[in-house]
Order: structure tokens, then C-alpha cells, then sequence
């Protein structure tokens, strides 16, 4: 029987029948088994989940019991467990770069929206939230097994591993707006941790740009400031 | 004693420093009393609300038994108690509008991201969630005691008060992109639940609008869909 998640594991857990879905269509071959709950087993989603599990040979059995122990406290159909795998950043393409992300749950939904604007590699720079946690994986409703990643020991290691690229560090103190900034690509859009945000230092590091707002509130949160910045570098 | 939030109550709650330093400094009428725990009382953000409070005649006093009761599983330094108050949308300024907001948290989350962007005016057609929520409140960093809101029971009830405006519906097959559409004020930036969207009936109201997004994901969360309209409408 497989009990709570632990970072240590070297497996992790999908909960929920969307992020299952995208798991058995992106990354077929690291999935170990499936689980089904008995109340789901002829929902839409579910079929579509055993469909393809029939046709690409992947384990799936119906364990309630296994699905309410691994369930967390929400209402789950679906839970897969996955060997944690490698991935890569592509070099050629457009990075998100996150300094310190420290929320899984923000995490999950920035990879949910980096899809959405076409953006499908993320670097990130520790310390950092787990990307395997079943809460990252179920806040990104399966984005994440679209999406090459990497963590890295600090800005510099990821900047030596990409040197072609043009970095941009969103800063409050930026010096261009961002509408009015020409991204040139290859890029990455380097976001700071949720409370701390950039060091002055990362002004060196490429043009920094700010997102226009009032003074009304102390700033944009993660999610909202990487998902303008994704939509205009997409738009 | 005061005991864990009800609806049906005529107050709620402030769960720490944020929102309650934004309610003492925008409705400071509408506090019945502060409390604050021990811990903090020296921190900069507690002294901050204390000195208003001495200001304006507020009633603060230390009590960590009551922060520990009303504190749901958080670490909160300071809460106020505070009448719920009735707010009117102003009748010449734009407005987003919410059909059947679900989420709390979100909710909360929308009205910081309103803040950011200039927008101070929220409507909501019920169903939708209680803003008065103590988790609505803290997710909104106290930006709701910055914006007037009205819950209405159909947007035809709303419409009829606003039939000035403008209304923009955003729909995945709405007729304009956001960027390329010119809002004319005064407007309604009209946005459907979480889950369902607005239905087929809102393409009549006014002018539709798209994000412009991949098709690799269902669609943008409410959270960020509003955050850049709000973005775009600012800029």
C-alpha cells in the first residue's frame, strides 16, 4: 500500500483525474500504476484515462482504499503514481526562471498558465518548492508533464548553461515597462521569490522590466505577475 | 468570547496584519474591536495598526486566547472585529463583474489584483461567495476595504442600474481579442464562474472578448484571466 508523499520518495502521486490524463498522454513510460475509485470507473474522464492505459499496456485497478489513503482531504477518481524523472531545459527556446518559488500550490498554477501562453521550459533556482509534490502537480492540472525543467544551485550555474540567452528580472525598480519592452529571444523572464522578489544585484543581469500599477497595494502576486508577463511575451 | 465566522453573522473577522492594518486605515468606522497577540506586539506592522488605532478611538487590547480561537490554522498576530457594512458600486467608474463567483480564496485574490489595476468597483451575481469570508478578506490582503461591491440576483438586475456601461463579456469564443479591443467607458469587464464560464446568452450583452491562449490547456484560471484584463485595461 502506498502511503503519503515524501520528498525523499522517488515516486510521487497525480490526485485527480485531470492531472492522471495529461500524465498518461506526456509521460506514459514513468508511470508505475494506476488507481481508479469505484464511483468514477464510467465517468468521461476515467474512460479516457483506461483507454489509453489499455493501449499503451499501463497497469490500472480499481483500490478505493488506496485512493482515500493517498487522497489527501479532497474527493479524488483518479491517482496515479509516476517515478519522479529527469528533464531538460531545450536551448533554444524561451525560459521562465523562478529565484526561490516557495509555494507548491503557486508552482502548480504557474505551469498550468506557462502552458496556456506557450511557454514550456522552466528553470529554477533553490531553494524551491518540490515539483513533484502532489499538490504542484495537481495545482498545474497536469501542466507540469508538459513542461522541461531544472533545478539549479544558483542564477549564475543556470546562466553559464545559457549564455545565448537574453535574461529579463522583473524588478518593482525595473527600468522599462513592460509593454513597451521588445522581447528578444532566446530569453528567460527571471521572477523572484513570492515575499522577496529580486535583489538589486539582478539589475545587472539583463534589461529589468516592471509591470505597470498603482501604488494601492504592495505588489502583483507571483501567480498574476508571471501570467501578465507570459501573456504579453505570448500576445 | 467571539467564536469561528458564520454567515449569518453581522460581523466578521480580520486574520492578520494586512487586512487589519487596510480596514483601520480605510473603514475605521466600521471596527468593533482589535485583537492583538503578545508576540507581536512590538512588530512594526502591529504598531502601525495601534497607532491608528489610539488615533481614532479604536478599542485594541492583548488577548492570545482569543487570537488562538478565531485564528483557523495560521499564524496570526492580529484580528479585528468588524460590522459587516453595505457598499454601493460607484455609478460613473468602471466595474468588474462576477457571475456566480464560487472560490473564496480566489475572490480575494481578485479584489488585491483589482487594487493593483485602479478598478474599485465589483459587482457579483449570486450565487457567489461570501466576500465578508475571513479567508476572502485575508486573500484579498485587506484590499477589499478598498472597493465598493453589490451582490445583485441576475445580471439583468445589474444591467438595469448600469445601463450606461458598456459591457465587455470574456468568453474562449469571444468576438475580440483583448489587446486589439478599444474599452470604451464606462465599462463592465464581465467574467463567468471559475468552472462554467458565462453561457451562450452573454455574446448579446456587448462586445465579447478573448485571450488570446494556446490550446494546450482547458483555459486560464479566474484568477488570471481577470488579472490581465485588469492588466490591459490599466496599461
Amino acid at each position: 500500500m502506498y502511503t503519503k508523499y515524501k520528498p525523499e520518495l522517488d515516486y510521487s502521486y497525480t490526485l485527480g483525474v485531470f492531472p492522471t490524463l495529461e500524465l498518461v498522454k506526456n509521460q506514459p513510460d514513468e508511470i508505475i500504476e494506476i488507481f481508479i475509485h469505484s464511483s468514477a470507473e464510467n465517468s468521461d474522464g476515467v474512460k479516457q484515462i483506461t483507454d489509453i492505459c489499455r493501449q499503451k499496456h499501463i497497469l490500472f485497478n480499481v483500490n478505493d482504499k488506496q485512493i482515500a489513503r493517498l487522497s489527501l482531504k479532497e474527493n479524488v477518481h483518479a491517482i496515479a503514481v509516476f517515478n519522479k524523472y529527469d528533464s531538460k531545459l531545450d536551448q533554444q527556446a524561451n525560459h521562465l526562471v523562478l529565484v526561490n518559488p516557495s509555494d507548491m500550490g503557486n508552482l502548480g498554477t504557474i505551469m498550468r498558465n506557462m502552458v496556456s501562453f506557450d511557454m514550456f521550459n522552466l528553470a529554477m533556482i533553490i531553494p524551491a518548492a518540490d515539483i513533484f509534490n502532489p499538490r504542484a502537480v495537481r495545482a498545474s492540472m497536469g501542466a507540469m508533464f508538459m513542461v522541461n525543467f531544472a533545478y539549479f544551485s544558483s542564477f549564475e550555474e543556470y546562466r553559464e548553461k545559457f549564455g545565448g540567452h537574453n535574461f529579463y528580472p522583473f524588478m518593482l525598480d525595473g527600468k522599462e515597462e513592460l509593454s513597451e519592452v521588445k522581447l528578444q529571444s532566446p530569453y528567460g523572464l527571471v521572477f523572484g521569490n513570492e515575499s522577496s522578489g529580486l535583489d538589486a544585484s539582478y539589475q545587472d543581469i539583463g534589461t529589468s522590466v516592471f509591470i505597470k500599477q498603482s501604488k494601492n497595494t504592495d505588489s502583483l502576486n507571483l501567480g498574476i505577475s508571471t501570467g501578465v508577463a507570459l501573456y504579453e511575451s505570448y500576445s
